[in-house]
This record gives C-alpha cells, sequence and structure tokens, in this order.
C-alpha cells in the first residue's frame, strides 16, 4: 500500500509502497483510512521535536487523525465488523488498568499512539489499530469529514468538557486562541452551555470568524487584550480562560487575564508558565492541565457534530499529495484542517 | 471437577462430578477457586426467584462470590498471569461499551454474571471468567479470607462511596440492617469520612458488634427507631439513610428518617417504596438506587481490607459441605460469612 | 394601599385598603410591586389547602411572585437602593443558618415566605421582604415581564440546573408537562446543554409550542408515551426524566421512563410515587427532590432572561382585576402566567 | 482596654490603652477575647510586608485568629446571644454578595480583615466583628484551646477539604511542610479519607510527631525528597500534594512530586512557580489555589476538633506578654501556636 513515511528527521517524508499492516493481537482492527487529517504535530515530529520523547524506529508512517472503514477485525472483537465507518480515538487502550478502568483513557498504563509512538500511524491506505479505538459512526458518514475531530477536535472539546461545570449563566470564558482547535473550542462552549464567550485572538479574520461561530465578544490580542477582558468583567478578569496558545507569553497572559476564584486551562504548549505562588492564594485561583480527551469525549463530540453543532472547514488532498499539505501547513496556507484521502 | 449444581428449583442442590471450564475467548481467564462465598441469593435462586429473570438453563453451578489463583488465561490477556492471586468482580464486563468506558461496570451493555445469569459459577474447583473481572491480591493473600468482599463487599462499599461526598463532619448517616453488608457499610463509612454514624438494627448483638466497629450511636429498631434517629438529630432526621434492609417497610421507615436536603441509598431489596411526590418537594430529598460495585470499587475495597480497615467474621465449609453452609446460612448460625474452600 | 386578601378559605378573596407595610428590622426592603404573578397555588391557598401546613392568620395578602421598585430600606440593607428595579426570590432567608452559608437558601432554617406563611405577599401595591430576597435588575426592565420567573421560573430552572451535569451530547432528557413551568425548563434545557430533550404532554398545542422552544421530540401522552419514549431511547428510557406533572399516576409513568442508571426528579407534586426496592437496586435508578431555587438560581435565570434565552407568555390584569385572574387561571383560560400590575 | 497595636513597620508593636471597640452596624458584634493566635503574618504586618497590599492607618491594632464570647450585639443580630462562646472566621463577610450567596465566603466583594486590613484585630480585650463571622461553641469550650483553629486551622482544612474528592483508598497524598498548619492537614487527612499520608519536612522531629498523629510513610527533605517520593508511588509521583511552603523552591519539588493527573495545592506562598506549559499537557497535570476556607469550613473543623480528631500543640502568653510571644515565633521557639490570653 502507499504510506507516508518519515525515513530521517529534517527531511520530507516519503510516499512509499508498503506491505498493508496485519492483525497482531486478538483485539486488533485494520482499518480502511478514509481522511487522515494533518496536523502541526506531524511538522513536529520531521523536524525530529518528538525524536527523544517517543523514539520511533525509522522510517515509519505519520498521521494520529483517521478516520475510515473496518477491515479487518481480531476474533476477541465483538463492537465493530467489518465495513462499519469509524472514527479513531488516537491511543488505543488496554482497557484493563485502573485509569482505563476509571474511563480516564489517556493515562492508560499500557497504550500506544500510532503516528507518533513507534506505531504506524494514518497517512497510508491501511493502519492497524486496536478494538477499544474505535467510534461507530453513521453507515452515510464520509470519513474525509470527521477525521480532524479524532485528535484536534477532542482536545479541544475535553478541555471544554472539563470547564463547563464552572461556566453557569453569567460566568465569562476567554477563549485565547481562535485557530482550529480553538474554533471547535468556541463552537463547544456554544453547545454545552450558556456562558458569555469572548475569544482573544491576534488575527482580525479568526475573530470574525469566531463571531459567527458563538463568540458574544472578541478581543483582538495586541498588548491590550488583558486590559480588554478585564474592562469586559468588571475589572476581575475571566472565570475561565482555555489557552489554546500557550506560548511566547500566552500562557501568562492567560493568567493576568484569569479572575480569583477562576480557573485557567492549558491547551496549547510550549512556552513557560511562571506565577508567584502568593498569586494562587491570595485569589484561589488554579491551572488546569488537559491531555487529548476519551474514547466517551470523541462520543459525545460526533454526536455534536452528527448534529451540525460542530464543524470544521476541511481541504482535501490525495495521499501522494501528502507534501504538498504539510507545506500548505507550514506556509500558513491551510484554514481549517488539511485531508488526505487515500 | 466437583461442583455444587442446581438441578431444579425448590430442591436440594446437589454436588457433582462435572469436567473443568475451558477458555472459550481471548480474554478469558479460568480461576481455580480458593474460596466461594456462600450468599443468601443463593437460597432465593434456590428457591427459583431468580429463574424467571435469569433464566438459567438447568442444571447449573451456582456461586457468584469468588476468589483464588489464575489457572489459564487467553491469549488476549495481559493484567494477570496464571499462578496470581485474584478476587473476582462478579460481573465480568466487555470494556468496549460506553458505560464501560465511563467507568460504569455494572451497566455493561454485554456482561454476564457467573452463578447467577446462565453461566457456570464458583462453588466448584474451577471457574470461567474474563480478564475485566481480575482483581490481583498481595500473593500472601488467602483467598477464602477476602472471597466474600467480591460481593457483599463491593455492594456496601459502592453506596457507602456514593454517599460519602455528601457526608462532611456535622452530618449524619444512619446505616439501616447491620448484618454482613451493613458491617462492611459501617466500617467503610468510617474509614472513608468523619460522620457520625448511626446504626438501627432489632437485634442487640448486632448493634453491640456495630459499637466495635466503628458506630458511634446505635438505635433498637423496636418502632420507636424513627423517633430514636429523630432526637439524636434535632428532629430533622439524618442527612443520609442507607438502607440494607429496604423491606417490610424498613424502606418507608429509612424515608422517615431522612432529614430534608438528605438522600435514602437503597441497597437491600424485597420491600415497596411509597411516598407522596410532595415529600420530594416539600423537603427536597431524594432516593438513590445502588447496584453491586464497579471494578475500581473493588480495588479499593481490597485496599481498606489489606490494611485491616475493613474485616469480616466468616466460618468455612468444603465444598462437599455446600448444603451445611446453605442450611446453617437459612437457618441464621452463620455470623459473618460462609465460605466454601474447596 | 390597595391589596388582595384572603379572608376565609373557599371564598373569593376581596380587594381591600390596608396600610401599607413598614420596616420591622434592619434588613427588611419594603418593595413597590410593578407585577405580581398568579400561581396555581393561590388557588389552592383560596381552597385552604395550605391552611394545615402554613397556617397564617386571616384576612392575609396572598402573592408569592413578585418584582418591582425598591422603596425603602433598612439601615442594614447595602446591595440595593431606592429606586432600584428588583425582583424577588419568594423566600427571604436569614444568610446565618448552615444551610444560607452553603447557597442552600431553601433549606434555611429561619425564612419565612410572603404569601404563603404567615406574611403579606404581593398583590398589593407595597410588599415587604428583605435585602436577601431582592435581585437587582437593569433599570429598563419592566416587573411585569420578569415577575413570572420569582417562582415558576427559579422552580423549573432548579431542577433543570440539578439535572444538567448528567446531559452530556447523546443522553435524552424526558420533559413531563409542557405547562407554565415546563416550558421554562425546556428553554432551560436547550440553553445550558447540548442533550436531546422528549416532550410529553397530553395537550397537543402545548407540544406544538414546546417544538418551537426547543424540544427534538415531542410524545402526547395517550397512554402509549412509555412506549414512545422507549422506541426513541433504544428501548432503555431516558438518563433524566423532569416530571412537572407528579401527580394522577404521572409520576409513575415518569419512572418507567427512566433507563437503567437513571434520574426522575420530582418538581410537580400531588401524586404516591411507588416502585418495589428492587427497581431502586437492578437498575441503579433515583428520585431526585426539588424546591423552588436559589438566589443565585434566580440571578442566573435572569440572565437567560435578559439574554432572551428564556422567555413567557403573560397576561396583565390591573389589581382591582386579581378575581378576574383567579378565574381565568382556574378556567384554564391563561396562556403562560396571569400578571397582577397594580 | 489593653491591646497590641502596631504604630509604625519595622518598630516594635507597643501593648496601649485605648477605648473598647463599639457596635457600628446592626450586625456588628463585640467580642470579648479569649484567645488570640500569633501567627507568622503578623511578624509580616509588623515588617511592612502587607502594607502596600492592605494600608492600614496606622496605629492598628492585630490579631486575626479569635475566640471569646459575645460581648454585646447589633439589633439585627439573631445567631447568637451575649455570653455565647464563639470562634471567629477571620473575615467577616456581606451575606449578599454572590460570592456569599455561593457559600464562597472569602470572595466575599466587601469584606473585611480585622488585624490585616484598615480595620483593628484580637490581640485586645475585645473585638468589633459581625454576625456572620460568629461560629458559636459549646459553652464548655475554652477559647484559647481553639483559637488557632481560626485562621491556620481552617487554611490547612479548606485546601484538605477540596482534595478529598480525589483520595480514595490507592491513592497517595503528599504533605509538603509539617508545621503547625501541616499538623493540622495531616490530621484532616487522616480524619476525612483513607489515603496514603506521605509528609515531607526538613525536621526530623517535626516528622516524627507526623507519624504520630496520622502519617503513614515520612520522607526527609534534604534533596532526595522528589526520588523518595516516586520511589514510594511505583515511580508516578503522588495524586495529590499539599504544599505548606510554596517558598523556596519547594513549590517546584512538589510539581515534580506529583503524579500524571495529579493535583498540587498551593497553601503557602512566597516562592514564583514555573513549569512549560508541555507539563500540564503531557501528565494533565494541575496547580490548585487555595485561600483561608468558608465559615462552614471552620464549622466541620470545630466538629473535628471538639471530637478531638485534631489538635494543635498551643504555648499561652498573656496579652502584655505579647511581644515576647512575637519574639518566640520570630526565634523558632514555639512549638505549634502562640496564644494570648488577655
Amino acid at each position: 500500500m502507499r504510506a507516508v513515511r518519515v525515513h530521517e528527521y529534517h527531511s520530507e517524508p516519503r510516499i512509499d509502497d508498503i506491505p498493508e499492516p496485519t492483525l497482531q493481537g486478538p483485539l486488533d482492527v485494520i482499518v480502511k483510512i478514509g481522511g487522515a487529517g494533518v496536523c502541526r504535530t506531524d511538522l513536529h515530529i520531521v523536524n525530529g521535536d518528538w525524536a527523544r520523547a517517543m523514539n520511533p524506529g525509522l522510517p515509519y508512517v505519520i498521521g494520529h487523525e483517521n478516520a475510515g472503514w473496518v477491515h479487518e477485525i481480531g476474533e476477541g472483537v465483538t463492537n465493530v465488523a467489518v465495513g462499519d465507518t469509524v472514527i479513531l480515538h488516537p491511543q488505543p487502550s488496554c482497557g484493563l488498568c485502573l485509569p482505563c478502568r476509571a474511563g480516564n483513557d489517556m493515562h492508560c498504563a499500557n497504550a500506544f499512539f500510532p503516528g507518533l509512538s513507534d506505531n504506524d500511524g494514518g497517512m497510508a491506505e491501511y493502519l492497524r489499530t486496536t478494538a477499544r479505538a474505535c467510534v461507530k459512526l453513521d453507515p452515510e458518514t464520509d470519513p474525509a469529514d470527521v477525521a480532524a475531530l479524532a485528535d484536534a477536535g477532542i482536545t479541544a472539546y475535553h478541555a471544554v468538557r472539563k470547564a463547563v461545570p464552572r461556566l453557569w449563566p453569567g460566568t465569562t470564558a476567554v477563549v485565547q486562541g481562535a485557530g482550529g482547535l480553538g474554533h471547535i473550542g468556541i463552537q463547544a462552549l456554544a453547545a454545552l452551555c450558556a456562558t458569555r464567550i469572548v475569544v482573544v485572538d491576534r488575527n482580525p479574520d479568526a475573530l470574525a470568524l469566531a463571531k459567527e461561530i458563538g463568540a458574544d465578544e472578541t478581543v483582538i490580542s495586541d498588548g491590550t487584550h488583558i486590559d480588554a477582558v478585564k474592562d469586559l468583567t468588571g475589572g476581575q478578569g475571566a472565570d475561565v480562560v482555555l489557552d489554546f496558545v500557550a506560548e511566547q507569553g500566552a500562557e501568562n497572559d492567560a493568567w493576568a487575564m484569569t479572575a480569583p476564584d477562576g480557573f485557567q486551562y492549558v491547551i496549547g504548549y510550549g512556552g513557560e508558565f511562571r506565577a508567584p505562588t502568593l498569586d494562587f492564594v491570595a485569589g484561589e485561583k488554579s491551572v488546569i492541565g488537559n491531555i487529548v480527551g476519551t474514547y466517551n469525549d470523541l462520543v459525545e463530540l460526533m454526536v455534536l457534530a452528527q448534529a451540525g453543532k460542530v464543524t470544521l472547514h476541511t481541504k482535501q488532498y490525495t495521499l501522494d499529495a501528502a507534501l504538498d499539505a504539510l507545506h500548505d501547513l507550514d506556509a500558513g496556507r491551510v484554514r481549517g484542517r488539511a485531508i488526505l484521502v487515500p
């Protein structure tokens, strides 16, 4: 089959012909890929940024945001059948460790992450995953339309869902960073609660789109945004700040925009958070970590997506045009999400 | 192997020689039984009370409260190895449906219940269960000492754990019914929170034991118990009532002992709960259902047990003396729990 | 001033000239009434149904759903000033007992309920309440437009807000009874979460309106409604049933429509709830009580109202036409809520 | 009356004769002081560290940890009567703002803090506070025995109570800093849950005491403590770290000792917390702020104290010996808490 493989870091991936993956255990599932999202993390992988943390043997297939159709199943698989349309949770989990038993999939003690850890990913015609990664979809769904929700989507949704219990009417939530994840975050907030949504971004076009999809207020990030958020909140700051940027100082701006008794959710990364411990005490403010999302988060997000409450712009490329997609992403030429369709 | 089987309802079970169970799927586990609890539910099964609900093919092996050692494992089993000491969650679950994915094991859409549903149970030398039912124990543990926690234990623990978030210092919790489950409930309450524990029972000996294991107050159930609980609570009733009886009117006494803004937890069964809907509105009182417990409940309970914070009296019988155990239970001659040791 | 007073039970209230109320304590507030809702409870009061529970001295002024303008304040009042537009929580609370200190206003140990307890209500030109009952509104608000939210509104909102943490995408909530409270409940559900809303009522017109304000599905209550709800939920029933009827058997229909692991919220009253305790155990189903709402519930509801997310049809009457309003209500001639405007 | 007043920063406070405080509003309460705790914050005040934040007019009376007897009450006070024994929440709150209405007293929009803000404190014979600060005690209680719980106590208790919902059997909680607050924290943890308690401190005597009052494990803080905690937790770190130090790098050690999916609670202050935002994402770790505690926290803590579950060593001084107490505290000569008894 055709597959996009990284052969060495700092070099272009290549489109290779390789054998199809095979079942390796009774819970394995082989999926025929219908859409594979192209993510900024893929650029980081090519750049070697994940080499130390994940240490995959090279060459390997990238692509961790996948949807398609079940092609083959192991003998212990009971939740999907050959031919089913599925979207894939990015991290197959064991279902046996204590975090899995609590529904806390991302903290599985025995997980792997195809396309990131030492396992072939989904920028290919077929992918090996497991039963516990498969979310069955309406058979009418085009996998290419939803693939981007498999990773970007649940990451935004997971953080929003954690924040929602604090967001009753009368509260304010700031979304910092209205890119791909931020847009899903805005839509998820609008669907899940009645908080006032304030979106902060440096790009006026992103803010204009934010207004269309649920933002109540928008604030241009030009150095006056902390004051602007305070002005909108009686000088207090926001009850919740969802920080989809979390680098280049945004992570500390987020803290400054957070009200006493408020919560900052870190979703982006790259920066360093710094604050006097007195801030945590005098204001009783908190910072909450977030990692991707659970299987059930993905199921819920698909309910919103199939109801039209969460949508994402996509731009399709053939698998053989994968390098074009990566280049376009790197050059900022992709609005929404680039999707490879084998 | 030797096994205790029900051949027809309303007749004594028989001790038969039958083939050992075999692996039927890649996640199956064969356990050599080290201890099998004898439960009042077994008397109900013999009496045909579960025939309609469960409809097992007869004859079949009873016994749903089991611990032992792993004897054989399917090819997909990764959490236990042959020789491990284990206690078994009574209801093997699929790990794939939404309730399982949320940690809500008892609501699994694909579970079975050996010894109750149409599957052989643990009053035998060997039992077939699955990987997801196995909780690995310290190898020093004698299965016969802990088997009773597999069903009676987690049922009490699950309800207590649900109630604990309401039980801060200054609150009062009533435990109605200080039998086997109630005793575990009292100990779990004492371990998990600092509420005042009031135990209500008709048996003075049970109340005396309750005092030793954590009860702050005891109330004899002689018709004046509702008033007695009100006297102990400034006329209001208890914040939480854990009703381990729930039959013969106890379920309505429990309601009368529940304070405004309070919660009644139903754990026993057999009676009919009746209340004007006005009671729910004027007092904002609630009734909470409870079914057995989750896998993680059992893991937590074993932590308490291995720390000596929850213990249960047991009386051991050989497997061939199973009928004696059932008779003793029926006649009220068992203090704590009868355990068959093959 | 003019006021609507009950002189004896089972007789028409009279419109009397009585002295204006005066401050009785440092936290008291005299409010000039701008709108007073007419509630079915007022018919019950006239009928003597509350005589035993509340035992007010007769004659007294009814009316427990009030909004207006602050007319005079006690020396300890700091949250409102003369002239402020306010809506009134129906039950002034002490702010000193433990329930008050936990935000649990309705369980205040020292509350009173003007128009229901032995205190004059709001069907008059002026009402005595306290600082802790006053929610300050945008000065542009017409009290007559929002008065009905003071009691009917928060009662529906309170129950919905308690249920929302269980109502993630993919769940189903049934609203049984699409009258005044139910309509607010439907709108609050639609504003606060993304559950599927199924409305059950015997009146096709009420169902048609329900569709306009947020219902995803409607079910006519004609004896087949339990099956209809099961058909909509894969045979399981709904995750949450909000029962705004709770009499004439509806309370038991609600139970039958509740799924395993589901929750029934009792908001209406008049009937008797009955269920085998086995239902609570085998299905782990629960019944939750609800009483009016907290001060903060009312604040939140006013945020929704002022954003146009919750609205209610009203029909205005002059204070002197109070008997017409009561008669119209009794005869089923009021759509939405009758409001007296002094 | 005699009172300990700060006249200028960086100078010894003086013991002055000043007029007794008087009622200033209908909810005011004058308390005859029976015990006033001496806190490290008092040394900071003398040092001018709080001058900018609080800006009190000098001279003023310090002392923010008080208990005694009600001496006089305003006309609106209904929860205490003259002669009642009381412990005082340190921050009288309004009871009218939204945080107060949610039970979130420390975030009151209109609070004051006697002995810290521009209001005389309790190192005197009498103190002016308000009804909402008074917790009524058993009349037998000696105020000097409990005064230290009014601020040090609830600060530790509040953080523990927030952490307890994460601390089921099988989890590990680290208490970093076993001084006055830490000792209360250890006892509160032991009373409120069954987690494993690991105490980290640089003082072997403090660790020895920790063992006596509930620590399961102790770790000397000598540079190897992070590794020691990881060794105790299978390399993962603790589920909860309660950091009572939060300065001189302890705040970052706390982060390193926190497991994936874990929570660090900041209670001490003085340091700067720093972490890559990637830490929050890759590990889904969080940092939780904490400020003193609520009125109900204090009520609950008094229940534990009166049950003997939380105790604190105290050393009594006369009011005229206040400088000795401050000097002893500064020199590390006070074990537990110094208490002034007028």
